[in-house]
């Protein structure tokens, strides 16, 4: 059947979100028109609101409504260690594992040539003159653990050891509490690859 | 990590939408503000602009611009025949269906005292000066088959019947292409109280 014409634009705008498609963007909206009509006006308070006030940190690329995001503001954290990762979602998980204390660099995206993804739209000039600056003495490369992902890295990583500036990859390998038996074999390999001494 | 205000604000006005939990709406705040943020200011005006033109049709109850909404001002359709169900999603899905040419009643919920949803809030008043404008002959009772659902249509079915207008219930039983043995027991049971001769 058609909708009318506001309902379908909402519709299709519901869609912009990831992992949305026509049946669900159907199901929000008219939950956001039937009952939660105070949700639907909180929600485009909020969305206007936070296209006007967020931005990307200064230094880092972080989301924030700072000029610096709160992590480089703080002075507790080691300017010396740099972790590099693909979304800012990243960075949450990053700190949820609360062991590591220095910055971050974040790439809004990864390599991907065939997209018009180069090295401009991920931040590498940014990140070159942030090496530049003196402060940085490991960069950790935290993309992703996919081809993408790691031909970034590789990538990254040659722009840091140009530099003198030590590079290093996060670990691959089993997952904690992960039986070899249901682990995929790339994991596998890498684990086995990637083994250390006790 | 604390986040910036206005993007907390905007995680939290995120899962107001169904099924979107802290770690989706996270995701889809990042999403907007990230790459899609010409699908943020879309989504906030279609939301603003939903919310001012979209309102409950008069005869019906279902989402439209319009005082009536497009099914209740088709010339077309049988206004004999009224199918009653609970959602708007409901309508488009008998709509798709394609085998009904009558009009609906949308209930916008089901009868639950607990939650203090009552023959008023379904629109049960509404309902019964529709059925009192004499054009109705047969209602349709289409809720879920939940016990909810099932409760609120007894209930209507007796409201219907007291006018001696005829009130049917949908059939339930095996759905279109399944097999016996991975049909649920209460399905099954329904299925063979319902039978018909061939």
């Amino acid at each position: 059947m058609q909708h009318a014409a506001p309902l379908s634009k909402l519709i299709d705008a519901l869609r912009a979100l990831p992992g949305v498609g026509p049946k669900t963007a159907q199901r929000m909206a008219f939950h956001l028109l039937q009952g939660g009509r105070g949700g639907a006006r909180t929600l485009a308070d909020a969305l206007t609101a936070g296209l006007a006030a967020i931005g990307r940190c200064k230094r880092c690329r972080m989301l924030t409504d700072a000029e610096l995001c709160s992590i480089c503001s703080a002075p507790a954290r080691d300017a010396a260690l740099l972790c590099v990762v693909e979304s800012p979602a990243d960075v949450v998980a990053v700190e949820q594992s609360a062991g590591y204390r220095g910055r971050y660099f974040v790439l809004h995206g990864h390599l991907s040539p065939l997209d018009g993804v180069g090295p401009e739209q991920i931040g590498a000039r940014e990140l070159e003159a942030l090496l530049d600056s003196g402060e940085v003495r490991e960069v950790i490369l935290a993309t992703n653990s996919t081809v993408e992902g790691d031909a970034t890295a590789h990538f990254l990583g040659e722009c840091v050891a140009v530099r003198g500036i030590r590079a290093t990859r996060i670990a691959h390998g089993v997952p904690m509490g992960g039986e070899l038996e249901y682990v995929d074999s790339g994991t596998l390999a890498r684990a086995l690859e990637g083994r250390v001494s006790l």
